[in-house]
């Protein structure tokens, strides 16, 4: 079954926003075996929309479009709609009930432009927006299906998670999917190919795609086969992941959504063991992804982060005359960051990171993307230093990946991972 | 002049990763006159590929292309578009120079499969990529500019840089295309256009077109205009912003991408004054925001994180029996986190946030959302409780947005940002 995506909004086309919705739903519509064959940004003028309407249908059962809902003049997506399928709008009672309850909870009464929120298309039913003001809409016309949603990210996800995939399965009778991707570090692409070629070739017979995703620091190679039996595809992939995991153990860390992050916490969480945070160049960052899991509080205990030498001193007992002689970018720093960490936070696992991330500040010596990256758990400190490039997001970024990938190497010996 | 995108990759269909180049080329096209009319993500499949060719010369004079450029089997736009325009792929000796000059520099040598990034199709032109091996490429055909760049977003981004967008300027006479966005936060989208409804309809009369562009916390409001005559639409545009200034002042809090880390930073670097942050529910991510930015170490000394009571007690000197008596989310804890913060790492300001990032930790009196931020300045604390809502990575945005508006309205009072 094939849908395609629409997202409506000059804010896209001008670049001010990212588009992060369709990754999302696309997603979820590969779960249910929902492919999606193309997704299309579009500006909201009324003839490019009915164009991308037209054009979508003609490769795709499922359009979905979002953007445009909201109660402004620039959102013409219902109006357009309307044009589109010769119908009008219609006040829908329902809709307006939604729309008077979500005021009232934030103590507002509901406005002119807000009451226009509840005329919806006579031939779409309403989807309901538990979220915000702005309902979805189902159409169905000649064997299409049209589903319209607002362009807010955690309404659209609401509306898509309540009614739009239980909808969906019900109506259609659909393929299985599968994916499964294998995430590997400190190797590249084209390395990685050739240590798999023979392994590729095979995939052929098995009807299984495959793709190399590459970014910052790693590498995630893609499987993907479908068909209506389920219990063969699973096998089939069982069989070739295992053949693939042979080929290239060590640089194996994990599979499919995993994040470092996760898999060092989990480890932590069976351990009992906690972890505290000495950051500099990393400026917090690691600790956000660290936090950002649900439950991290089971195995975070904190973080000190340090811009300065009188901080690396006061808040992590740094010496004076470590940071003079050798400077705050140096193993033998780093370490005693970590194991400042380790003393103060009273914990049994530590990473520091000191590094210029950019774009001043390096030498000739220690160029901008020179990182000192130190994990400390129990007595022993093992450090190492990194040379990433001159961009300073990206620096932060692979900064973080590194020390999260050392630490997990300690927690989990490569016999293990394998 | 009209461009459209197109990314090429099964990577964004399925939804594993998120488009973030097409925002990017859309931004630094508009800054030279060229409109993107519509942005496209398809499979790389060849038919797909064809098609969306066709469909984007029929609407556009630039089709700018990303992806499928890698050395591995998956990647076809190479062939592809020799078979689109009747060639074939052709070994081009600089291209081979490039790729085997940055493999030396990572101590590797030159694979079989590498060679083959030196060959491009007979009819473009090799556009040079300093940051990987895969090289743009540039065709011309009846009139219409094809450009093919790599997906890694930071090699698009510097073949754009140094390649693309100067030919651009060179090959096209560009008309002057303004955009000028007024950051508000504290009102919502339908308040805010009950508020400015009579100068929204006055921008007609300038051909100027207005987006309400929403996100966590805040409303974007976004003026858009084109023409020849740079001097008159500079003349209309500030005309219209003064306006709009004088009807939602209380609200405004920036313009076009500037950021609340940034207008923080700036004022703090003009006063010579230092920030200190101690992080709870936020783990890290404010002062990751911070840090981002390039020179912060200028007014940015470090933070604390606790995640715990012992922490908060340990790195803050918050007191027991203040946890004890009103709970780690509450005005007592989060003033003393403050003060604390102040005093240890010896700055001018500090920020200090507490609360229930959930999904859970909630109880009937502190429900998930609820979030306590103190700013401690010299001698004096302020705090302020907010209720947000039940998503996790939303709470930590939306908090950290509220923390640093509420430092920015102590070091820049209200009438000094009208």
């Amino acid at each position: 079954m094939l849908a395609e995506i629409i997202t409506i909004g000059d804010e896209i086309l001008i670049g001010q926003i990212v588009d992060t919705n369709s990754a999302w739903m696309a997603q979820e519509l590969n779960k249910i075996g929902i492919f999606v064959t193309q997704i299309s940004s579009v500006s909201d003028k009324k003839q490019n929309i009915l164009k991308a309407l037209d054009e979508a249908r003609s490769r795709a059962t499922i359009v979905l479009m979002t953007g445009g809902l909201g109660p402004t003049r620039d959102d013409i997506t219902k109006t357009t709609l309307c044009e589109y399928f010769g119908t009008s709008l219609v006040f829908n009672p329902e809709v307006f009930e939604d729309v008077t309850a979500m005021f009232a909870r934030y103590g507002k009464t509901v406005n002119e432009i807000n009451k226009l929120q509840a005329h919806i298309p006579s031939n779409s039913t309403a989807l309901r927006n538990k979220q915000g003001t702005a309902p979805g809409m189902w159409f169905e016309d000649k064997g299409t299906v049209f589903i319209s949603m607002p362009g807010v990210p955690y309404e659209m996800k609401g509306i898509m998670e309540s009614e739009v995939l239980p909808r969906l399965k019900k109506q259609f009778k659909l393929p299985h999917i599968l994916h499964r991707t294998i995430l590997t570090q400190g190797i590249g692409e084209s390395d990685l190919a050739e240590k798999i070629s023979a392994w590729e070739d095979s995939l052929a017979a098995y009807s299984i795609s495959l793709a190399y995703l590459p970014s910052p620091y790693k590498v995630r190679l893609r499987m993907t086969l479908s068909g209506p039996d389920l219990s063969l595809l699973q096998k089939h992939l069982a069989e070739k992941e295992a053949e693939l995991r042979k080929l290239i153990a060590p640089y194996i860390f994990g599979a499919d959504e995993e994040k470092l992050e996760e898999i060092v916490g989990t480890e932590l969480r069976r351990r009992g063991e906690k972890l505290g945070l000495a950051e500099s160049c990393t400026g917090g960052y690691i600790s956000h992804l660290i936090t950002r899991v649900p439950g991290s509080s089971d195995y975070y205990e904190g973080s000190v982060i340090t811009y300065s030498y009188e901080q690396k001193e006061n808040l992590l007992g740094v010496k004076k005359q470590t940071l003079e002689q050798f400077g705050a970018v140096s193993k033998e720093v780093v370490e005693e960051m970590a194991l400042g960490a380790l003393s103060r936070l009273k914990v049994n696992h530590s990473i520091a990171v000191s590094g210029i991330a950019g774009p001043s500040g390096g030498t000739p010596e220690k160029p901008v993307g020179t990182v000192w990256i130190a994990v400390a758990s129990g007595g022993a400190v093992q450090s190492r230093k990194f040379q990433f490039g001159h961009n300073r997001e990206r620096n932060i970024e692979v900064s973080a990946e590194a020390a999260l990938n050392m630490l997990r190497k300690i927690l989990i010996p490569a016999e293990q991972h394998v």
